[in-house]
């Protein structure tokens, strides 16, 4: 789908402002067997308890691949359906959050979240969006600037703003500052008849890689929206959303380097030089058996994580296998898979492609394209140092048991990894 | 210049095949830029001695990052000069070297290499390219197919052909199998009159990047050419270029590296976030140093190469230092200095696009395009296993010695390393 | 569809010649339509006697708006089935007649008519394309090079080749000059394992417009054939399907004012100017009648040569009605028809242009586009000078009695012209 | 050009509006000629008299063709500077009219002319753009949509807007209805700093030619301005550029003509056909004549009213010749020449395409580019039924009495045309 990419169709020929996303036929189609798939669906019905996790992301695995990049607005909407299912009102509950764990193509809604502003992408705290609370409609009305927004075709979305006391003067210093000024909301992004929600998509962005997502950069003016959860505890609501996009990209990386060693294995059975086939030549399979070795471990890494999760969202919470150990210990450890897996991924992309000789570097053998997709997962979600701070935050926080925890857990399994 | 890309016209409006390489403007000035300034001249006038190649070198580490890849066949023209200056015939000289190495825009010519062939391209002893003598002409002429022909716009270009043994029979076995029986020839790319000599331009190669460059795949029948240096020593013979692009990969990288750290010093001088700027903060400056660290090691170990070569070009080749030190070491660490400066140069563009956070995914900071770019030295002139392989032959020629003489002379410089 | 384009995929990516012609989804949707639809069945099932072809035509001109450019392929297959349906064997009925007319989506198959060469274009009679007899294989063996072929997708195609004599030489003069030397070849364009049948596609043509429509210039090497009708009668035998073609040039251009019309009147219907809608504007009033009166004297002269093909097709060519005047008016009709009704349509397009003011030449209200693809009509099927020189032949021809006919039969309807 | 169109770029990589117009090297080149070649100062410069308009004229007719449409630009900086010299303030005439009529490439600027709006191009009565006379810094501030602006990137501007009456209230009613109540301003496009003076560009056209000028769609937003003659005199005082850019359409129209037809002859005689070249068939022979003939009474009449502008402009107005005749004739005249040329040079395009044949219709013999940049004649500055009006307005305004005169002079030249 790289060559059909989204457009956005900015004016009629009248020079109104229209903001059409134009997305192909085969993007709508992803939506259409997302649902039937049950690929969101299957982690929230928990058919099969704590191992519905480990099924819905090996199913989801064996997607990927063929769904030119739709598991990224799954991944959103996956996010999105856990917060509110912890921390939605019944009312969100009954008309969004059924709706985003439906198996029914025509109910089926997606949800984007838009963070990243001008200022900062990690750096959070520094949100420049503000929500006030409009008495009128009874609702909040949410302005400011989103820079990066994936997904923008999504039918609903996640957003932090800073939130306007009602109690203070709208003067400056009615806002809090920091992260700690921010909620979470909750908005549609078209109204019923199909206009936008007093949003502007100013331009798509000219990304490197993952082309076929509509990512674009939007400007909020009176977006209608709903608070989730408690004021100002936008943060630490919305990480909910983030522990799974995270899994994600393990699993999204997993996926990657699993086709990056089929596709190099494939070529290997058939390209013969220097009188044997590649297969067959010694150094050429060392290299192989490496990357192998590398694709073993990251899948176990991540499904570790995936069980874990899969316990914590079905099981007792107070079970001490729960709280004990799987919830401090999947804390430690969500910022470190993705690191993991995005790093190595992307190094494996690149010795794929030294594995296909000169026709590695031919976009026709499409390794091209998937280095340049699956390096989005070194910067999303947060980049190597980003999520490094986060795990010395845990180890801060925890006063080092998660530390002790790691050890103590992981220690028997250090020869995997 | 990767937005306007080389064009191949294949057919005028009569659809007779015309072939014609339609390259911009700017490439073109680029060839002027390089006879004027001297970049191959430099070093073949040998002005300084010995320090001609570095200075030659410091040049084009200054002008590459600015030369849209005209490098390229900068770096061939380079070799195939080195090649005639050491083999070539009398005539050879006088009308090819001397504008190779030509300091007039009018004069100058550059030369391409066409080696790499469907069935191989480090496989040389594939070839499948036959060169017949022409007893009429006077000359070899030359058929087969080359798969992988950079900067095809040159005006004369080295390639390898499998000799027919004119005291043999035509029939099937009158040619020695294997890189056993390949000479090297030069040929011009166009007669006199601007026809192309015997070659037909089937496309241009989509590649991954260096979409400036226009490589092409190339049918050759009938090409007029001229062998260089003996019988059945091709691959010796165009060796000598190898070890020149060999290096020019270090010399390019290395200018990567630099410009990737450049850019992100600056960007780390003002971008705010969490409340200091980037420079500011221990983890982004730890990650800078360690990439400043990089950069300089590779640059060190490129320039310590670059010096053995100037010395091995210029000063007598019986003198110790070169019988006995510089030639044998450079011999062994030619394929390591490309596979290293490969590697880190391109695991450096993927850490630079980090410190950029978001920007860096962005196509406007220009790093998608540089990874693209330099991703091409990983993989042309030899892969890392086909260089690793290289080193062991080395070793083994050698008895060892080479080994020895590299922990000798080598040791002391470890640390810098 | 003028966005996406049929494109040509010539090499694979070992640079083998493939020559993969890429069309739409839409386009293909269409021939599946035109099945199902049964626009080239009704014209030879004959359920409504002599008024199939006013039937035929009637949907035709209601589909061909909103079909792509379908209705080009569709025309050479209605020609097609018409020369077969005269001038075919048993085998061709059985196995190529009746699938040009099926109804069966999976059996319909459509017929391409490669006639223009390098050499000329009307002046068929310097075709270079040669056929000779394959003993062996008993069948006949095209080669040559045909610069303009339209619908280059499709399944089966009618050509023009020069026969060779088998009486004589292969030597020159073996073969007869002029139109007098060619016969019509049925042949296949693909086998029955999908290769092209002798056929290389060297370029899809740059056209002004009809982009949507994959034209390709061809050269045959050896294209398997079988001959239609007698030898030496091509040019007679292909007129067929040139009185078939031309007759949908009228029914294309008659659609294309009918739409030109219904936007103009529309668009004055709503935009207002000088102080009223310009439907109340008298001049523009004046201008739009003149456009309604131009549509609907095509009309009547389009439908009134329907009718004669159809009673030609259907009634007993013995009848005076179809002998005496039905067969002669319609040869003198032809080409007028052909010449009026793209002039017109042509001329129409610009004057409706006018009427939408500056948006008539903004590309998103369609005009420029339908304004690129009608223009075809003046040139394909004859220019005006090559088409009124067929009437000249057919009065010269008729010693003047055609023209006695048309006073005579005409006349009467003089002023609805 | 058409191949390397000009772009907008909206915005920085910070999402920050910038409105930048990118135009090719080879635009800005044209701008440098024109100065140099001095076609705008010619006709004010007047070193031949009355004759200057006309070898002005003669020379941008040899230009024009290879200008790749920047006639376009020059034909409004010649009305712009016409305007001036006739209304302009002695400042107005220093800093800007003789830079417009300047021969120094570096003081050369160009001039646009922004009418045309959303509710109307020809009913100009209905521009809703405002100047309202801001006291503080002493100019007038303009606010409003302009729909159809060639050449964006021209130095200087004229525009209508509706003046706002400082004696009434700023509420509505406070403005004069109607082409009544529009005044003439002058605008510099960008400030000394280059930044947009109180204009946004919203988006570049999408027309069906012309596609290498860079026509855009405008906000103006507090745009300061100066005005130009007596208040609600704005339609009065722009026609003098509307005289002046329709005989440049006269003019342009002529070249055009005068190309095909070179074209069409150079054709003519090189392709055979029928046995004989083109040239030497009867019949194409006479489509040719009338080609000639149609172009050589576009000429006379082009030049015929050139020679009266001419005089209008350099001898005294109160001579008989001027006054009585020469200013009342080409006031008939102008419009009238306006659509008679673009008519018939647009018919000729399809005319010369049909002379091409099959040819004529692909792209690589530019006629279907001459074609749709031609045909942009037919609409800017008025269409063929906005034109007659103005003829008929002449003719009412003056009691018949310019069509007499018409009758009385133009009578014993009538057998030219």
């Amino acid at each position: 789908m790289e060559e059909d990419q989204p457009r956005l169709r900015q004016y009629d020929s009248w020079c109104r402002r229209v903001d059409e996303l134009l997305v192909t036929e085969a993007w709508k189609k992803q939506k259409e067997i997302a649902a039937r798939e049950g690929v969101v669906a299957i982690a929230y019905e928990r058919k099969y308890g704590e191992f519905s996790r480990i099924y819905q992301m090996a199913k989801l695995m064996l997607w990927t691949s063929g769904a030119g990049l739709y598991s990224c607005p799954i991944a959103m909407t996956d996010g999105c359906a856990r917060v509110l299912e912890l921390n939605g009102t019944q009312e969100m509950k009954e008309t969004v959050y059924t709706r985003l764990i439906s198996r029914d193509p025509k109910k089926f809604i997606t949800s984007g979240q838009w963070m990243t502003e001008r200022p900062g992408g990690s750096d959070v705290g520094r949100t420049e969006t503000q929500a006030v609370w409009d008495e009128t409609r009874k609702c909040w009305s949410i302005s400011g600037f989103k820079w990066f927004s994936s997904a923008t075709d999504a039918d609903v979305t996640m957003l932090l703003a800073r939130t306007h006391d009602p109690n203070l003067s709208a003067a400056p210093g009615s806002m809090r500052d920091g992260s700690k000024g921010l909620s979470l909301y909750l908005a549609n992004v078209r109204d019923e008849e199909g206009k936008l929600n007093g949003v502007r998509i100013h331009r798509l962005k000219d990304k490197v890689g993952t082309k076929a997502l509509p990512t674009a950069e939007l400007e909020l003016d009176g977006m209608i929206a709903q608070q989730v959860g408690d004021n100002y505890r936008g943060v630490k609501n919305i990480s909910a959303i983030l522990n799974i996009t995270r899994v994600y990209c393990g699993m999204g990386c997993t996926a990657a380097m699993q086709r990056f060693i089929l596709g190099v294995k494939e070529y290997a059975r058939r390209r013969e030089v220097f009188g044997a086939l590649l297969k067959d030549q010694p150094l050429h399979l060392a290299t192989v058996a490496n990357m192998e070795l590398q694709y073993r471990a990251t899948s176990q890494f991540t499904f570790y994580c995936i069980a874990m999760l899969g316990r914590i969202e079905s099981l007792d919470n107070n079970l001490p296998q729960v709280k004990d150990q799987d919830i401090p210990l999947l804390r430690l450890l969500t910022p470190i898979l993705k690191v993991w897996s995005a790093k190595n991924a992307f190094a494996m992309s690149q010795e794929a492609m030294e594995c296909f000789g000169g026709q590695g570097y031919m976009e026709e053998t499409g390794l091209g394209r998937a280095m340049r997709d699956v390096l989005v997962n070194t910067i999303w979600e947060g980049t190597t140092n980003v999520l490094s701070l986060d795990v010395l935050r845990v180890m801060a926080e925890t006063g080092g048991d998660a530390l002790d925890l790691f050890a103590e857990v992981m220690y028997p399994c250090h020869l995997l990894i």
